[in-house]
């Protein structure tokens, strides 16, 4: 592996694990057994690790979010796509953990998030629109559009939710499974738009994701 | 006004304007034309200034999602809980710009935190039950718990998510108008449940939300 790829799967592992603000740019080249001055060569400072960690959550996301061309989508379409997303929150969380602070103290980043947001906002609308073309949601323009918003602040803001309201103190760590249970909540809001046809089958796929009673 | 109260209005605006992190106790003695040890002698530190401003936070919004014991809910008061909730948050925005780092940083104001999600589920579950006793949403016993949980969770991320996916910067500041554009939101989470007899006087009540192209 390249030093500049090793260096980002560190700073990734250690900024989840610890929180991004915690872990220094000497920390890092501590873990990676590196002179920091080896480190300077490839990054110029942390802000810089950070925005090319985003640009790789950025790329996973968008090509989670494609709507195939050349077919209908499908029920499974629907769980494979929430399963992604939140496996992507999962492996970069670290960006939701504290995502104002991160936002807030850069404005490059800043600026790209925004972009993000408008770009996933247009995928998500094609979806939902895909989904009601394939007969699996019923729904017009307006719930399109608000349905696709609701959804990036569930998803967005899952992270978030579970620290605030969830956890039992600051030494809980929250884990995968709490992270997915976000997936059945975003079931929740589709669900009074799903057709006669399909309710049955998605309420029971709905069902797998029922949050365990141990941490809500 | 006692010195008490005099501190905690300052501190409020302070925190509010400011960020409260940005505020320390000496900034507040300052800005009252007070010693730092007469504010020391009402509160010991900046956290229980914190607490108790929560605990305000806290009556208040109690207050708000009481369902009326006499007779049954309107769509007018639909509007009104909304507008409340909205208008609470504004006055207290601190607690909702920097929640996570407010709430991670001391424990028995996160437990206290807790506590008022679990009410505030409960209180919100059973104004979507009055909506639905009254007529006005039909949907069952899954669709209230959904329904309220996304409820709390648009509601109480707006705030965070005006910040990281709308902001031109870091110098732009959120109106009350920014925050408000939420109730729209919300009426697009409950309208899929609305009854036939009262989706288009509820849908015209909701247009008086409509986000702003200015700030969207």
């Amino acid at each position: 592996m390249k030093t500049r790829d090793r260096i980002l799967q560190a700073a990734l592992e250690l900024f989840n694990d610890q929180g991004e603000r915690k872990v220094t740019t000497n920390h890092l080249a501590a873990h990676l057994d590196m002179s920091p001055g080896n480190l300077y060569y490839h990054f110029k400072n942390k802000q810089e690790i950070i925005y090319e960690l985003f640009l790789q959550y950025e790329v996973r996301v968008d090509a989670i979010l494609e709507v195939p061309a050349d077919r209908q989508l499908t029920v499974e379409d629907k769980v494979n796509y929430l399963r992604n997303v939140f496996q992507g929150i999962w492996e970069f969380r670290f960006i939701h953990r504290d995502m104002e602070h991160l936002l807030m103290s850069e404005d490059r980043l800043h600026a790209r998030y925004r972009d993000f947001f408008r770009r996933c906002q247009l995928k998500t609308q094609a979806i939902y629109q895909g989904l009601n073309d394939a007969g699996i949601i019923s729904l017009d323009r307006q719930a399109v559009e608000g349905l696709a918003l609701n959804t990036w602040i569930v998803v967005t803001s899952w992270y978030s939710f579970l620290q605030c309201n969830l956890l039992l103190g600051a030494d809980q760590a929250i884990t995968q499974d709490m992270v997915q249970g976000g997936i059945y909540q975003v079931f929740q809001l589709e669900r009074p738009y799903l057709t006669e046809q399909y309710a049955e089958q998605v309420e029971t796929l709905q069902k797998a994701f029922v949050p365990k009673p141990d941490w809500l």
